[in-house]
C-alpha cells in the first residue's frame, strides 16, 4: 500500500551537539549514513532518542534537512513533528513534507490531558494540511494520554493516518489493536524490550533507537520472524535483550551516544540540562557490548 | 528430569458445589475425565480456579483425593497446598505427596508481606518435609509479595523446588526470569492473555482453565509452538483470544462454570459470597463460544 | 446513639504467641489490660494487627473470650470477624456477639475480587443473624476490593451497619465519604500517618496500634482536636509521626511486638512464616522511642 | 524573611486569547485586577493554570509585563519561568527579573526523566544568573520526576532557592517535607482538595486558581487557620471542597474559563488543541456556583 511505507527496523538516530550545545550537523550525517548502510529500512530523525521537544524550530528544521540529504531517498523516512499546539505541528508537518519526508509521527503531547475531542480535532487539522502519511503515536508515559482502540479508530478514519506506533510496553494491547483495528492496520512496536513479543503478535515494524549500536542483531530479529523460525527469533532476541534493557532504563539519547563513543564512531554533546551517563553506567554498557563481540576503542 | 514433570497445557478444574455449597464430587469428577481425555498434559486441582482459599480442610482432601482417584495416572497432577501458615502448607503438602500428586504448588500468601527471609524459610520448612517436586507461583496481584528473580534463584537451591509459575501478567519478567535463571529452569506462563507472548519466550507450560471450555485451541496453540510454527500459532491466538480475555475479566470460577453450563457438561454451584455471572456476561461468553463452533445449548 | 458505640483512640492489641506457636494467654491479658489503663476508647482484638487471618477457629475463639474477660466492660470491644467465606463469617459474628463484644468489624475479604452485589449480600446475611452493630472495613491493600461511596450507601442501609472506617490511606477519600455519607455517618480511620489529616477532615475516631507503644501522645491528639486547638494537635502530631510511619513501614505486628520488648512489657513470640524484626529496625525503634522519652530496657 | 514573600492564597490567572488564538490582554488584566482586589496575597502568572508550556516567548513575555502592570506593586508576583532547557528558563527568569517579578516558579520540566545531577546543575545554573528567589515546584504528573526531600534539601542551600511548592497530591509528603526540612522551610500547597490537609500540616500557603472563582471562600479557609480555628476551617473547606474537585478533575483552564463566564467577567477563548469545557460540564459547574450562591448569567 502506497500509504504504509514502514515495515522492519526503523531506526532513529540521536541529535549531536558540539561543546557550545549546537547542533553537529557533520556528526550526525556520519551516524545517520551508518543507520542507512548497516541496512535499516527506515529513518526516523526528530523522535525521543533526537530529543526532538529540546530543539528549537530553527534546530529542527536543519535535522530534518540534513536526513534528507545524506539518506537521499535510499530509504523512506518518517519525521517527529508533535507539538504542544496545533499550530506548530502544522508549521513543521508542512515543513517535512516539503523537505520531502515520506511521512510523520505525531504524539498528542499535552500538557493538559486532552479529551477525545481534543485528539481527534488536532489530528484531523494537521492531517488536512499535509498529504503524506501519518503515524500515530501512542505513549501513555511520555504524552500523559492513553489513546483507546476506539480513538485510534477514529483517528485512523482520517485518510491520511494510516499507522499506529504503539509505545505503551504491554503486549496485551498489541493485541487488542490488532485484534480491534484489524489485521489490514499497520501497527508498529516503540518498546524495545518487547521486541519479540511484538514481533510474535504480528507488528509490521520496531521503531528503535538500537540500530545505532547493534543493527546486525535487530535487523537478524526481524528476518527470522520473516522466515517464521521462532526458535531463532528467541535465541537473536535473547542475545541483544541485555542492550535493548540498558537502553530503555538509561534513557535513549544518553545510552545511545555513549555507544556511539565506545564504538569509535562519536555521540556527541548534550543540550542542557541532560548529560552523558556516568562512568559507571559507562562501563556496564562496554561490558553489554563486548559480550556481543564489539569492538571497544579503550 | 524427573523431578521437572510438566510441559504444555496445564489444565485447572474448577470446583463445583450443589445448592448447599456442599462440593459435589460426581461432578467435579466428570470435568477432571473431560480435562484428560481431550488431551491436557497435566491436571492441576486447588488452584485459584479451583476456589482453594474458600475451602475448608475436610473439602481440599476430598477433591485431591477425588483428583487422584479420577487422574489415575494418566497424566501428571500438581496440587495446591498454598496456606497463609507454614504449620498447614506442610500438613497439606504431606497429604497431597501421600494421596498421590506429582507436584505441589505453592504461592507464599501473605496478609502481611512477607520478607525475603521469611519466604525463604517457609519454602525450606515445606520442603523439608515432602518428598515431591514443588513449583513456585509468584502472583503479586494475589499474594501481595513480589518475588524479585534472586529470591527465585535462592528458592531453587533448595533441592525439590524445581519450576516456577509466573503469572505478573508482565512478559518482560519472563524474559527475565529465563536469562536470571537460565534455560534449564522450567518456567511456566500463569497469565492467560500472556499464552503467545510466553511460549514465544520460552515457557515450558501454559497454566491455565481455558481448557475446560475450549481444550482443542489450547493443546493446538501449544503444538504449532513445538513446531516452531509462528505464524500458526499467532493465527491460533488471536482465534482464542476473546475467550481468554474473558476468563480472565470476569474471573475463572465464575466464568469457567458458567461456560461448562452452556456446553451442557455443568459447572456446579458456588459458595458465597461468591456467585454466578449475571445474564448478559453469559450472554457474551455464549457469542464468544458460538464464534468458536461449540454447540451451545439453549 | 446506641449503635455507634466508638469515638476517639480504638486500641489494637497484638496476638502474642509461645515458642511452640501457641497463643500467650496471659501476656495478651496483660497487654489488654495496658491498653485499657492507659486510656484507650476501645479494644479491637482480632484486627490486622492481630494477624486475625493466620489464626484457627479455637485460636480465635480464646482471644475474644479473653479481651471480654479483661476489658470487662470498661471500655466499649470491637472484634474482627471478617472471612473469605459467608459462613465461616457469621459463625465468627455470633460468636463475638454471645462472648459479649459491643460491635463486629467486617473487610469483604477476597481471592476472586467481589461484585457489589456479592459484597451487598454477605453483609446483608452476616448483618441479619446478629443484633449487635457492624463496622464495615474499607481497605484495598489487604482486601482487594474498593468500595465505591455508592456501595458504601447501600451497606449503611443495612440498620446494624453503622460505621465505616477507611484506610485507604488518601485523605480525599474521607473528605468524599464525609461529603458523600453526610455527616451523621460515623467514619474512622485506619491510616496511622494520617492521623491529623483523618482528625481535621471531622474522623469520629482512630483505629490504631499505636497506643500499644505511645498510648499518652495517641490520646493527647485526639483531645486537643476535641479542644479545636489545631496548632497543639499539629505539635503532638508530627512528635509521633516517626512512629507512626516506622510501624506502618514494618508491619504492624512485627513492629509493635519489638516495641513492647523493648518497652519491657514482653510482645511474645510469632507464627510462621511471620517473624520478629531484624536487628537494625530494632534499634532504629528504638531510638525512635527513646526520642520520645520512653525508658527502654537495654 | 525577605526571601520568603508569600504566604496565604496564592492565585494563579489563567492566560484568555481572542477567536484568532491571539492573547487578550485586556480580558487579562481584568481577570488580574479582580483577584487583587479581592483579597489574594500574591499573583502568579505563567503557572499550569495560565497554560504556560503552550505559550510562546512572546506571549510569555506580554503576560508577564502585562501582570506587573496591572498588580503595580499592591501584592509580590511569582512569574513561572520552567523549560525543558537550561537556556530558555534562563533567559525567561531573566526577563521576569528584569520586569520586576517578586519571585519565579521553576518546575523540573522533563521528556526524559532527569538524574538528580542534571536537576541541581538546572536550579544552579538559573539561580546563578537571576537575585529574586526560586520557588522550586515538585509536581510528579506533570513532570515526571519526583523529587525527594534529600534532593530538595540540596536545592534548598542553593541562597536564593527559599520555598518549596507541593503538588503531588499525598499530604503525607507535607507531614515528611517539613519534618525533613524543618519548620523554617517555607512550603506551599499546589494541590486543591489537600487545602485544609496541608494548612493542618502546616503550609505557609496555597498555590490555586479557585480564587478566580470563589475568592472570598478561599480566603476565609486561610483566615480560620490563623485563628486556629479548625472546626470553622472544616466547615469552610467542605463549602469549597466540590469547586475544588471540579477545577481540577476538568483541568484548571477549561473550568476557570467556563466559571469566569459563568460569572459574567469572560473567560476568553483558547489556544488549540485545548477547547471548552463541553455543555453538561457547565450545567455541572453552574450548579455548583449556584450552590455557593454565586450569581449566575442565564
Amino acid at each position: 500500500m502506497n500509504n504504509i511505507p514502514f515495515k522492519g527496523v526503523i531506526a532513529y538516530p540521536v541529535t549531536p551537539f558540539d561543546q557550545n550545545e549546537n547542533i553537529d550537523l557533520p556528526l550526525f550525517k556520519k551516524q545517520v549514513e551508518r543507520l542507512v548502510t548497516s541496512g535499516s529500512h527506515a529513518i526516523a530523525p526528530l523522535g525521543s532518542t533526537g530529543v526532538m521537544p529540546y530543539l528549537n524550530d530553527t534546530e529542527k528544521e536543519a535535522i530534518t534537512e540534513a536526513t534528507m540529504q545524506q539518506v537521499a531517498g535510499r530509504v523512506p523516512t518518517l519525521v517527529g513533528v508533535s507539538n504542544l499546539t496545533t499550530e506548530r505541528t502544522i508549521y513543521h508537518a508542512q515543513f517535512a513534507e516539503k523537505a520531502g519526508a515520506t511521512a510523520v509521527m505525531i504524539i498528542p503531547m499535552s500538557y493538559w490531558k486532552l479529551s477525545d475531542q481534543e485528539i481527534i480535532k488536532h489530528y484531523d487539522s494537521v492531517a488536512s494540511k499535509i498529504s503524506i502519511p501519518i503515524m500515530v503515536y501512542n505513549n501513555p508515559a511520555t504524552s500523559g494520554v492513553d489513546m483507546s482502540s476506539n480513538l485510534l479508530k477514529r483517528l485512523l478514519e482520517i485518510p491520511n493516518v494510516t499507522m499506529v506506533k504503539e509505545s505503551s510496553g504491554d503486549v496485551q494491547r498489541m493485541h487488542y489493536l490488532r485484534r480491534e483495528l484489524g489485521e489490514d492496520v499497520a501497527f508498529y512496536n516503540g518498546s524495545n524490550p518487547l521486541a519479540l513479543a511484538a514481533f510474535s503478535a504480528g507488528a509490521n515494524g520496531w521503531c528503535t533507537a538500537a540500530p545505532n549500536l547493534i543493527p546486525e542483531l535487530n535487523i537478524a530479529l526481524y528476518n527470522a520472524i520473516q522466515e517464521n523460525d521462532l526458535q531463532k527469533a528467541r535465541e537473536l532476541f535473547y542475545q541483544q535483550m541485555d542492550l535493548l534493557k540498558f537502553i530503555v532504563a538509561k534513557g535513549l539519547p544518553r545510552s545511545i551516544k555513549a555507544g556511539l563513543d565506545l564504538l569509535g564512531i562519536g555521540g556527541g554533546h548534550f543540550k542542557s540540562p541532560l548529560n552523558a551517563l556516568n562512568e559507571n553506567e559507562v562501563e556496564e554498557l562496554k561490558n553489554i557490548l563486548k559480550t556481543l563481540n564489539y569492538n571497544i576503542e579503550e
